[in-house]
């Protein structure tokens, strides 16, 4: 069970269908597994042992897809790296994973002679794009090597994620956890051979990552654009006859809006997957009006779980009928997946109490990287814990009733307020400060920082705003800063009340604050 | 990942849903999950241990089903029981795997109290119909236990092959393995939830025990039926409106002769699986005719692979049209299954040329139990060896054009020829004999003997089948015996060239008989 044999088998039984389709490129299957087996003896000649990794930092493309594949042909280990990140962040998820390549698009080339050039151990820089050394080139030089043929449970892929102590973590996720995802997703979508998914969300993401493995797995078409953009969205949903595609929430929303600006049918869709932050029903609502025959599937889980935990399949998506009622629902416990909700003790709560989302399965991670201590905490008991709170119904339906508690997700993006803290904290005005995620139309939630100043420093809110922008990435910094003379709200423990702080913005909401 | 999971997941999901109807029983998840915990502590009562062995010899009935799941759940591994064995393979069976606990229902209570009578080790005998010690009474007297949770590389079950040496050979089958290929079959048939599958054919056998794991994936209802019975099974599917059935196409041929003489529609039968030896085109296009909306698909496998290893889809199951030509092929490679056809150097062959059928995969066996030279040759490279030859056409159909060559298949059921050859030999009559398979109408296959008898000795056909059934299971026995004058023929290395044999049987076949 590796994420190579789907390719292999796309080869063997579809060889003339089409693979990738990016601009005016397209390969066939036959094509693509010919390109993935020589990229991946390149790398091997670039000096890719077993278990070496190969991080990417780029915009969407055939390339990324024939990286994520040539890496683990090759014997190697993929780190996709979010593309929104700062340099420095970049820089230390490099060093964290041990990256010896690293394949840059144009867009990052510049980025990527720095890191080279900043790094002190060696590191090559791959450019994906046209150039005298491009990956293009590499191809067209090397001959196709043997399938380095992985087991099971070898890593495939280290994927970061936000760090709530201020660290990013590498989730070290294997074949199997990949490979039973997208059989899961493929089995309870029901799912048909032939789909053409549209990669609009980033690649470097576990959400669209898993569309990859389930789409090469289904013999499906991936259909490619650089970035989400809502025109070019529609545009090649019609052009190219689009059947699925995942999307957050804002993107959706995004959509909408531009659906609404230039009516157009788009009949070929049939599947809209879309998860990473709660959604507003009205969203939704919108969405059966504007595509009543796309169906909305919801995908609950977190990279740790590869990263699909639960499903809200499409017959839930209704305003009415026997169905209707389950639109808040993050839905129910894929195949192959136990969960359950617990309490501190770890110990299983009763129905409609709320408790913490804890899951295992063959998705689940097999821990984070360099950090033996953090896994363990996390996988106690074998039980992968969330950090989600929720609670289950008499039919398995989970609501989450609070998302960890101290994240802020923005635009699809976590956000760990510990990590922002600790950037507002290393400027010379901070005495203490709590950050909290408040509702934002566009982000659904927008990064809110509330601050005590040190007694005679300024309450300057863009000074602090430009501190942080040069620690952290642009998305994690506050957009709004409140000062404030009182102490923080503390609990017996001693920690700030983050619930009380966020009280008053999401109070008519009618949503809990916990 | 393991085979209870699925278990677990419809106690939280469907506690009131039907999951077994067998008879007048009918019981719900909640109640079918309670029992196979009371069970699973029942079992460690009678001294079950992890990896301990419970070996079931019965007909079909909830309680074979209770018994499957409550054994792995217990920590043991289930070791399902040939019902068309003789006494004297049962007791071989049960030794080589080291089986502790035998349960039997009331059709084999008699055989069960012998084996435990002849038994050099302890051997429990549980009674799985009622009575004072039955397996009600223990359920009813135990606690649930919690589940032991084995990993999902331990052995969960072993089935019995015959063997080609003579030797029944053990077939370790793991959590993994059982799982992956249910979630296979589910992705492949686009199955939706809340199927209702028919257990007609024997449920030792690893085809309905593939249906047993998919359908608890699937969250769908065990309808039971004790054997195949023409009538009973079309009546079942009538009265409990049954959507799926796996039926071997023998069983077909006797389902579509009854509905002949008794015309009946059957509106809620959905999909027909079929496979386990070959089936007559005229069959196919009967069934067509008679049950228009069943979509039938062939599974091809072997035990060793869990046992699905190829499927041609329903599409392919029509006499004209894009899809049609492919009736003759096994199907395509399932997902995360690699397929390769091999020279006798393992060495891939083009497409179009026969060679060997290998296979490798989530869903391979772990090996044969104490047979390590065996397991070794089998899985060498890697790759299971399937024995039967084939060729792939260029959109990765095969097109099995020999069966292992020296295997049988009759009514469904394999026969290995050299078994029979070796109880035939133990005869005083026999000088050189060789067993083929001659075509059946009813049964596929019969089982056919050529036997040189010694110089002045009888030839007795009647005394030379009553002296099998003392050795082996009567279904493997011969059914016709033709006496020759002259030695057999023999190839360069010695081999008596069964082809040859078989020549003037299958010649106006139309089909190999290499």
């Amino acid at each position: 069970m590796r994420v190579t044999q789907s390719l292999l088998r796309n080869r063997q039984q579809r060889p003339h269908a089409i693979a990738t389709e990016c601009g005016d490129r397209t390969r066939t299957w036959e094509e693509f597994a010919d390109r993935v087996a020589r990229l991946a003896g390149a790398l091997r000649g670039l000096g890719l042992v077993d278990e070496g990794r190969v991080a990417i930092l780029a915009l969407n493309s055939d390339r990324y897809l024939e990286l994520l594949y040539a890496t683990p042909w090759g014997g190697g280990i993929v780190v996709p790296l979010n593309t929104r990140w700062s340099e420095a962040e970049i820089a230390y998820a490099l060093v964290d994973a041990g990256v010896s390549i690293l394949a840059v698009d144009s867009h990052f080339m510049g980025m990527g002679e720095a890191l080279r050039r900043g790094s002190a151990n060696p590191l090559t820089v791959l450019a994906m794009d046209d150039g005298p050394n491009s990956l293009d080139s590499l191809i067209t030089r090397h001959d196709p090597v043997e399938e380095r043929g992985r087991a099971h449970d070898d890593i495939s892929g280290i994927f970061y994620t936000g760090g709530t102590t201020g660290r990013s973590k590498g989730v070290m996720l294997t074949h199997i956890n990949h490979v039973t995802n997208s059989l899961q997703l493929a089995t309870m979508m029901q799912l048909p051979e032939g789909i053409s998914y549209l990669h609009a969300a980033p690649m470097f993401h576990i959400a669209d990552a898993l569309c990859i493995y389930m789409v090469t797995l289904q013999g499906g078409r991936h259909v490619i654009l650089p970035r989400f953009e809502p025109a070019a969205v529609a545009e090649t949903i019609a052009k190219r006859g689009v059947s699925d595609i995942l999307l957050v929430p804002t993107m959706i929303q995004m959509l909408l809006d531009h659906l609404q600006a230039h009516p157009q049918a788009l009949p070929s869709l049939q599947r809209l997957y879309y998860g990473a932050s709660p959604i507003p029903e009205a969203t939704l609502f919108r969405l059966f009006d504007t595509l009543p025959d796309c169906l909305p599937t919801q995908l609950y889980g977190q990279t740790e779980a590869a990263p699909m935990i639960t499903v809200l399949e499409g017959r839930y998506h209704v305003k009415s009928g026997p169905h209707a009622g389950r639109l808040r629902a993050a839905g129910k416990a894929i195949a192959c997946v136990e969960l359950k909700i617990v309490d501190e003790q770890d110990q299983e709560v009763p129905r409609g109490t709320v408790g913490e989302v804890v899951a295992r399965g063959p998705n689940i991670m097999k821990g984070y990287w360099g950090m033996s201590e953090q896994t363990a905490q996390t996988l106690r008991g074998g039980w992968l814990h969330t950090g989600d709170a929720a609670w289950m119904d008499e039919e398995g339906f989970i609501f989450i009733s609070d998302r960890l508690k101290d994240m802020i997700i923005s635009g699809g993006e976590n956000v760990y307020s510990t990590e922002v803290e600790n950037a507002l904290f290393l400027h010379p005005s901070v005495a203490q400060c709590a950050v909290i995620g408040i509702p934002d139309e566009k982000w659904g939630e927008r990064v809110h920082a509330v601050v005590v100043p040190k007694p005679g420093a300024a309450r300057d809110a863009a000074a602090l705003m430009a501190h942080c922008r040069t620690l952290i990435a642009d998305f994690k910094c506050p957009r709004s800063v409140e000062f404030r003379e009182d102490p923080l709200p503390l609990s017996g423990a001693g920690k700030i009340l983050k619930t009380e702080l966020r009280q008053p913005y999401w109070a008519d909401r009618g949503r809990s604050v916990n």
